[in-house]
């Protein structure tokens, strides 16, 4: 029996699924409900590791299509794991490559997470990735695996759930997740179904072939807006022996509620619930509530090399104009580095000339926000008050 | 009378005009010899204050004429002069403008610094700098003044040793320089004496128009590779009641002990003496002995961009294949914080990766390496021993 990780529960939302807890790792603990922090390449974009420490993130995500690329498996294996080639000290999680196999593949939608047909293609959708909407009709899927064309250099390559396990092995975080197929949120039914029925199959050889007793599998529950397939999907999941779980895929926007708590009241309530690819400060309240535990996204770094600052009434765009002559903090009363030695002016100047600086003081600003909302959910529920306080900040908070 | 700055001698190379001192200014003191290193806009290039005073730096200067394009003088005043703009603490400089419109202006030639002429659209040399390269003709000197064309927007601009002074107060370094011509080393004699007699006319209206008492002016001796006209030019610029002094424009490789000695020989002993733009360890080596006190450059953090490394053994290309797999540190026995806690191969990735992290580390070992240099070469010079450190260090440094 595989004992790497353990949830502990301290807290419950009165009359929710909501909790707080501690999650213990082999690289120490996460208190939840976290946001994971995404360093694709094996580093936060723009950031050190004391960096990242010191602004209060708990843990890491490297992604594993990126990584199996560049600089490959077995670097990162020799270098002693993904921790240690990257020098952070606290837990670390890999994806397992399936979302970026298919989003590489296939293509993107704003507002769609991902999009996934039989025949690449036939996907003709507008890309809004950085450097995914040049490529398109990358990979392709079949029974057994994916095979999949780089987008650093048009190679071919091809995951299984045996090498997606097998490379997450290597790279040694501490909680891995099973590979998956991500299907689009507009896809039929009848594909859904029998892509679903794929991602069970593939969750149960994940299982059957790793081999670490010092990692934690998630499973991951699929089956897009449809809540039969949702409810199917969650009920099969829940009974592999998993250490934890993810939930994937799509959502409409108000489908993501009534799904995400569908699935976490079926999966055991001991075990972490990972909510993938989701970090906006609303679906962070709505998952929490519905209790989900961990959340990632690459969007408050993203947005931050691109000048948008995280702020408690909403996003700005530092590059405006309008910010050239402000002289106060970038956001006024927050206690992060960037805010506490830097202006407006300052920041503005450095997006404007293209300085590497102005991306890390961002990112550093928009993670520090992030962290400390997660706490300050984390200490809402402990004094019974989150349901007001999500109430509040949500009040104030307007998205851009 | 101006009394910002202060150098206090501690002590000389027997028999050279080499020595050591405490450079006072009002942010603090410099120990020199000293490097100075560059932040062009602000910033110095992927790193924070915190990390260019963590690796040894003592002072930062800053480029007049990208500071005067982006984000303007009269923001860097607003916000309390360039230091408190990008929260460096430290003792700050800023150059005249002068080298980059004739730069910008002109064209540059690998192995010879700055190519000058008196019509523009005669120079059709091969430029090697990043981003002047694809750009010429854009200058236009007369006795008043230069007139160029901004390398951002091609819109024109004017800067005169009036203007140039105006905008340097408002930057409000501890240290500017005066405004003078930039001539080619391949400049003929006639019209290197030409442009020698207007920049002394410019130095001298420099100092006429000059208003802050916070801050040191220093003058700068011209004349390219003619000793008459270095010497002429060094008797005149130390005629005037500067507080320090520069020697600009560019030599022969050959050519440079002897001037620099020559100049050094008239410039007065109490005052501290500036080797505009050069940053190659031998060159140190070579115009330390020869009584230079500083010396910038962006050689070490435009190459640790690049991934080249310093090492005492000379550089290195971290992009090299070689090192994927070597898991020791970035140079071996190094005390920087990229050495102490990153592997050459974690190194290789980031910049394969362009990962920005990358370009920090590499400008941290970088910057360190030249810190740490110019600390041995002052205790060498303390301890009676320059010579002797000077003879083992270069004959192990090979430059690549």
């Amino acid at each position: 029996m595989n004992e790497s990780i353990h949830l502990k529960i301290k807290k419950q939302i009165p009359g929710s699924l909501g909790r707080t807890g501690v999650l213990s790792t082999p690289h120490g603990e996460i208190k939840t409900p976290a946001f994971v922090t995404v360093g694709t390449l094996a580093a936060v974009k723009a950031l050190s590791p004391e960096d990242v420490a010191s602004l209060g993130a708990q843990v890491v995500l490297g992604n594993t299509y990126h990584l199996y690329l560049q600089p490959g498996e077995d670097v990162v294996a020799k270098a002693g794991g993904l921790g240690s080639f990257m020098n952070w000290q606290g837990p670390t999680m890999t994806d397992s490559g399936g979302f970026q196999v298919f989003s590489l593949g296939f293509a993107y939608k704003k507002g769609v997470s991902k999009i996934a047909k039989e025949s690449p293609t036939e996907a003709e959708l507008e890309g809004n990735s950085e450097h995914i909407s040049e490529h398109s009709a990358l990979a392709k899927i079949d029974d057994d695996g994916v095979t999949f064309k780089s987008h650093l250099d048009g190679t071919e390559h091809r995951f299984t759930p045996e090498s997606s396990i097998a490379i997450q092995e290597k790279l040694g975080a501490d909680m891995i997740f099973v590979f998956d197929e991500c299907t689009s949120p507009l896809a039929q039914k009848e594909y859904m179904r029998k892509a679903l029925n794929r991602t069970h199959r593939w969750a149960k050889r994940c299982l059957d072939t790793r081999t670490r007793e010092d990692q934690a599998l998630f499973g991951i529950v699929q089956g897009g807006r449809y809540k039969d397939l949702r409810e199917e999907s969650a009920r099969y999941i829940a009974s592999l022996p998993f250490e934890g779980f993810g939930i994937g895929g799509s959502f409409d926007k108000d489908d993501m509620k009534e799904v995400v708590e569908l699935v976490n009241k079926i999966l055991p309530q001991e075990k972490p619930r990972h909510m993938l690819g989701i970090g906006e400060v609303e679906d962070i309240f709505e998952g929490v509530q519905r209790g989900v535990d961990l959340f990632d996204c690459v969007l408050p770094t993203r947005l931050a090399r691109h000048g948008v600052i995280f702020t408690k009434n909403g996003k700005y765009d530092i590059k405006k104009i309008i910010n050239r002559e402000k002289f106060e903090p970038i956001v006024d009363g927050c206690g992060c580095y960037a805010c506490k030695n830097y202006s407006k002016a300052y920041l503005h100047h450095l997006h404007r000339a293209g300085e590497m600086l102005g991306h890390r003081l961002s990112s550093i600003h928009n993670l520090y926000f992030m962290m400390e909302l997660m706490k300050n959910i984390r200490d809402s529920i402990e004094q019974d008050s989150f349901l007001k306080y999500k109430k509040e900040f949500l009040e104030k908070y307007k998205n851009i």
